[in-house]
């Protein structure tokens, strides 16, 4: 049905609807048979099993893949941006020269980094479902919320500093899976190019094809200061792709609301998102003003910069997909006719009951208690500096609860990689910092108004340039002050006079009860609705259907390929070619260096960036894109503008992947780089 | 109808329904009769004629009242705000400090200021359609503009240095008045406030209330260098005011969009604020970032910051009220009540036929061009130096054309303001320059695409960044440099090597050309169809109805009220006392120097702000709030947060305009600012 249902939009939408290459399906349930129909490409449990254990997560948000035996990892520029800004300085700034290594040992840790590896899936849905069996809104999602804390550490008990153990909720709680990782924690930036490369066109090109972004980098996996032996790893394949040749995207998309119901997108479409672009926008253009007051002002801001831009585009177009009239009516066609079924069968009525009902009241309680729980817990702070600090003032309480009754992100399972993220040394730019609070306290007293008690509280009788102004001054930037208040816990934090810490300890009751009233009166109905919503969805349609991408691992299968829009064929290619055609010396149109001088040498015909009707989306950035054989030909970076829709359908005509090519990859390694050794090394 | 349609949509979307004090009425039409009903008081035509001939219009899109027989004007400080700061420099700042006068040899001319007394109104519609009659899209709107060019031209023939003729379009073109007005040219700045004080609370309190501003300045009208006298002119009362009070408002109301259709509604809602409102957010981000770079980019950034953040919450506002499905239901309802009672009436229908259709095809249009029409022509440019190019490089091509073949602003009635506007000495800051046009240029490039030839057309192979920096170095800065390519026409735009000269003449056909599209695909079939809605109206419901706000004089009726919202009630006053109680010594809730050391001299019992249920919207700033007397008790300065839906519909129970009162202005004066020279004046 959900095919059906987006079939359906299609068919009000577009042109062409056709079989569609859609689905984010989970490698427990993929729908080989129906590859081998269309594509006659067998993919087989080895076939799974080899691209699973060379598909990489990387926590913070990205995907990528192993592509030597010495552990070599690709992904995208645009995931170690952070990284290739901590390791720079005033004075040294790969993100305009790019970080070449000559040798291994010049090779650099990144910052709170932790690459992840997909060992094996087991089914726990009994288990959670015995926890919160009779339970409803806020005692069906603490019961929930144990189980899951309890499944986890008694998985990776005494073995957590190798594995990392995680349930994934599935179709809206539909199913509970649990995902077992070999995990890495320190990884290394092997090769990173300039940003000028990376990101050429910057936010003009962003979502766009034709396209010209070198868009990758090397990684490495260490243990024990060694470089970790990967047998298992893609065949690194860099001649070129043909148009219609099938291709497979093996990564970790990291949300889609394909199976929210209509009153979840119109709370979306009209109370969540109108006011969250605009203050994206205002940020924007705040982060603009201070990128042009110098050049260190403009080093220190790019990774804050481009992601708000990159942001703002993909939320923008998600948007416009929810303003389309015929997606809504979509929606509530689809709700209606499976709530017509459920209906029709007394015992699945009794077992279901109207979900569609609760969802829609919780609606009312979300726009109610939206602007708060946005500003004081869901997207509070805006800095390192806060985040360090609520952090720690929370660790200190949590950590003496039992297990399943902490705030879930305190859970003992997700210990090691907190405690990893707020530990690792990464650089704290003060400027940057007091820039951020300072935004977020004006919206602050702007959304909630001048007179609001949490204005009261936060703001006191300052002013948000006053008040940012001390908390910037926080010593949080420390990491041995982190530490210390890590490991001395409660007393730690009650003997700190840091500005930051005193700030949450004051402001943190606050923040917990618009998080507890959220969770009681949205997150609680909403999951406990959305869970028997999919079990109507198994009842009457079946399992073979895939769930909402949850930033789990994940393939999807498609083609290359291009598109038709408004009568303009799009091809599926573009060539180095291009890059040069398209270059103005203008930023973001400008050359670095190298490529200027190294034009000559290039094989001008070399396939650069390539389309693909692959079903992906953000946290989908630097999967591999494989062939048939399962080899790597590409690292995805983009999707084109129509794939911005994909949030809450598939369209097999318009939407499309953007990779950039191994064939480029290493036609630049050679030609323009000189790294014969990684080169010699993908080659092995 | 109007009114049963508003009161349809009150009855859906509030608590209380109530006899509205609703309606932006035309001196020619006011119900006395339903006010004295209402409130016993009689509005004859001598009052009405009082009112009127006190009654000014500020041509930048304010209002006032002359308010002794010197040519005395009160008006809100927000309205002289850019003449205050077009009157400091580096070295003195008024916005800061006040502008005070000792003698009237200090007061100072304020540049682009004039100043219109309405003397007549006229009943021109019978000329104009039978200019128009039988012509459709295109051809209408030229011969629409024809009769209008040409009956503004005669009607101010021979009087156009003391006059100012101007046909104003009501009932969406139900109607066309020609109104004559008195104009003063030498506008001069008397008495302003600190901005502290005038503003206090700032953003987050614009739009609130209880509020503690005090909005007001004094100009005077000069004529051949000496004041001019004006024996009509409002009695300045400063005695307070009670709850309940019947009150009324002269002024000039910009514009409502009370009787759009549904489908305009949509467009509005989905299409053309959405991108605005991101727009207005970002360039505020880098305003506000711009500010805190130096104190001199915080004097020079004022008017815009707090011009950008005004319009960003009035727009919002009125989002909102879109947003509420209330509204476009009872839209639609009431389009179809209309249509069905235009259908049902054969000799109508044939003269009517379907508006409403032909609006609703439009839009498409609209949706299609909009972006395009925006930001090359409705919206272009972003500073002076670009506006006073185009004004330059057209008027040398449209003087040359017949009166009623030109684009409308340059049509012969026009040209007087419009020369003044652009001759006039202003200061023209190059870095705020520079970021308007940088900023213009960066949205055109995005919102049309990198690809579009548009932006190939404006940006050529350089960057927003590189361009704006060379237009800004353009010298129309200086005035005389202004004049002599005013004069000088064709010949010498042609000679002229400045930058964005240059810029205009290579851009402007474009610009033309989709003006043009938008005037025969949008504008003309709409104001047609519109034209034939308002007959439509006349025909079913009669005349005893209010238009849509045109920024023309306006009279509203009403009384001194507070609110009650969610069990709250907001009482109708507050008093200095409460500014004091709010002030925190940060900005924006700081107090100027002079009333942190002045407390103990003033009574803080003084009625300080007003409440009243008057309709009104922006452009009614700085008129006067008169009691039935027809005394002058306060000036409008702000509505409450609730009367930003009024672009749409009034809401008796909410929508309440905010004004500062005469009592306050009177104490201050005399306690804080020493002013006995301007009380004598103000009590004689």
């Amino acid at each position: 049905m959900r095919a059906r249902l987006f079939l359906s939009i299609a068919a009000s939408l577009l042109i062409t609807p056709a079989l569609a290459d859609e689905g984010m399906w989970t490698f427990d349930n993929f729908p080989s048979a129906a590859v081998k129909q269309k594509y006659g490409v067998t993919i087989d449990q080895k076939w799974l099993d080899h691209v699973r254990a060379s598909a990489v997560r990387l926590a913070g948000g990205c995907s990528a893949s192993v592509v030597s035996a010495d552990g070599l990892v690709l992904t995208n520029h645009h995931c170690v941006a952070g990284c290739v800004q901590d390791l720079s300085s005033p004075r040294r700034d790969y993100i305009k020269t790019g970080f070449l290594t000559a040798a291994r040992s010049e090779e650099r840790q990144c910052p709170g980094m932790q690459a992840e590896i997909l060992a094996s899936i087991g089914d726990v849905t009994s288990k959670v479902n015995d926890a919160t069996k009779g339970k409803n809104g806020p005692d069906y999602l603490r019961a929930r919320n144990a189980a899951i804390a309890a499944i986890e550490k008694d998985a990776c008990q005494g073995r957590d500093a190798t594995n990392r153990c995680q349930v994934i909720s599935l179709y809206d709680g539909g199913q509970y899976k649990l995902y077992t990782y070999r995990k890495y924690s320190d990884v290394r930036l092997v090769f990173a190019v300039e940003f000028a490369t990376a990101f050429f066109g910057g936010d003009p090109d962003n979502f766009n094809f034709p396209r010209y972004d070198l868009d990758f980098s090397f990684l490495r996996l260490y243990e024990g200061g060694r470089p970790v032996s990967t047998q298992e790893h893609l065949k690194w394949n860099a001649s070129a792709p043909k148009d219609g040749e099938p291709v497979f995207v093996a990564g970790n998309p990291g949300g889609t609301d394909r199976q929210l119901t209509a009153s979840q997108l119109l709370t979306l479409r009209d109370v969540i998102r109108p006011p969250l672009l605009m203050q994206l926008s205002e940020v924007r253009g705040r982060y603009t003003r201070f990128a042009e007051e110098s050049a260190e002002h403009a080093r220190i801001v790019n990774r804050s910069l481009f992601g708000t831009e990159n942001t703002l585009k993909a939320q923008r177009g998600a948007q416009l997909a929810l303003l389309d009239p015929a997606l809504i009516e979509s929606k509530r066609k689809a709700d209606a006719e499976l709530k017509a079924k459920v209906d029709a069968d007394p015992k699945l009525h009794a077992a279901i009951g109207d979900p569609w009902a609760e969802i829609a009241q919780a609606q009312a309680a979300r726009a109610e208690i939206n602007t708060r729980y946005s500003f004081l817990e869901g997207r509070a702070g805006g800095g390192a500096l806060y985040r360090y600090a609520r952090t720690l003032v929370r660790a200190a309480t949590e950590r003496e609860k039992p297990n399943g009754e902490r705030l879930r992100e305190y859970a003992d399972a997700r210990l090691p990689l907190l405690q990893k993220t707020l530990l690792d040394p990464q650089p704290v730019e003060r400027d940057l910092e007091q820039l951020q609070l300072e935004f977020w306290l004006t919206k602050l007293r702007e959304e909630l108004t001048a007179d609001a008690p949490e204005t009261a509280l936060y703001l006191g009788k300052e002013s948000p340039e006053s008040l940012s102004r001390e908390l910037a001054s926080s010593r949080l930037s420390d990491p041995a002050l982190r530490k210390q208040l890590w490991e001395g816990g409660a007393k730690a934090i009650a003997a700190s006079n840091d500005p930051m810490i005193r700030f949450v300890v004051k402001t943190d009751p606050a923040a917990r009860a618009i998080r507890k009233a959220f969770e009681d009166r949205v997150e609680g109905p909403v999951d406990r609705a959305s869970e028997r919503i999919a079990h109507a969805r198994f009842a009457v349609y079946g399992t073979s259907v895939y769930p909402d991408a949850t930033f789990s691992l994940r393939l999807s299968y498609g083609k290359i390929a291009g598109w038709t829009y408004r009568g303009r064929d799009i091809p599926s290619f573009t060539t180095f070619d291009g890059l040069y055609k398209r270059a103005t010396g203008q930023f973001p149109f400008d050359l670095a260096p190298r490529w200027v001088e190294g034009k000559s040498k290039l094989d001008l015909k070399t396939v650069f960036n390539i389309s693909s009707a692959n079903d992906i989306i953000g946290g989908n950035s630097g999967s591999p894109l494989i062939n048939a054989n399962g080899d790597v030909i590409g690292a995805i970076f983009d999707g084109n503008i129509h794939s911005l829709g994909g949030d809450f359908y598939y369209d097999t005509a318009l939407n499309r992947a953007v990779s950039v090519s191994t064939a480029a990859i290493s036609e630049a390694l050679d030609k323009i780089y000189g790294q014969s050794a990684l080169l010699n090394e993908l080659s092995r």
